[in-house]
């Protein structure tokens, strides 16, 4: 499972370089779907990712102010700074946490932290997806989602 | 992972009940992005995840005439009928297979199979995200993405 974040993350850090390539406003630019703007979704998708992370290791969610972050280098400094504590969480997670329940405070509803896992992981995925479509509507082609080719081991 | 498969499978099959409340010139229509329609996206995840357990269990490709799945009608039953080669295949999984090299003939190269597995899984999910955005852009609301609230056991 480990090996779908590690994914996720790589694929979001070849995202966030390639926004490099784009200007400021088409970053900021309102879209259709998604988030509204790659850069809203790029936060939205660290931000759930942060929340249910600290949910499944029964800490308070934080808020993320996400005005504060406009440039890119300031997106990838918050998902740098909140990696490390995702990573250094799942880095030991036990498959006998799979059925332990979650209550999830914001949708005052309890889930298996198997279920949480899971849904962290679609999640990235999903809105990475919208980003392709926001991306070739740009005449820019986008980050390749293959899983393979690379280098991620089976865990 | 067989829950991600049948998260992929569920909401596929909510996006097949989808596209019937487009016409049938909205779903062909040529869009930006993914497969460049909603039928040849949907037609893309099916026959790219059939390609890849084929070839996880030895077997050699067989190519789908995309041509020949117009309605969503004719796009479900082939979906149907592939799925269930898949599931028989899938619900057998077992940890010692992950891995295990496969060579996939139309790269010319090898992959693990707990490498292709996750491919396929991530595929699907990259694809629907990109149904979304296009979704939005006819007015209407998406299918949901979320891994939560469907019942899904871990597995």
């Amino acid at each position: 499972m480990l090996t779908l974040f590690q994914y996720n993350w790589q694929v979001r850090e070849e995202w966030l370089q390639w926004c490099r390539g784009i200007s400021a406003s088409e970053l900021a630019k309102e879209r259709t779907g998604g988030m509204g703007s790659f850069r809203l979704t790029i936060l939205h998708i660290i931000d759930v990712e942060y929340s249910w992370i600290r949910a499944l290791m029964g800490k308070p969610d934080v808020e993320i102010d996400l005005t504060s972050y406009k440039t890119i280098d300031e997106i990838e400094d918050l998902s740098n700074k909140l990696q490390k504590e995702n990573k250094a969480y799942l880095s030991e997670w036990l498959q006998d946490r799979e059925n332990q329940m979650v209550y999830a405070s914001w949708l005052n509803q309890s889930f298996t932290k198997g279920e949480i896992i899971r849904h962290i992981i679609v999640h990235e995925i999903h809105h990475i997806g919208q980003l392709s479509v926001w991306a070739r509507e740009i005449g820019m082609k986008p980050v390749s989602a293959n899983f393979i080719d690379r280098g991620l081991a089976n865990e």
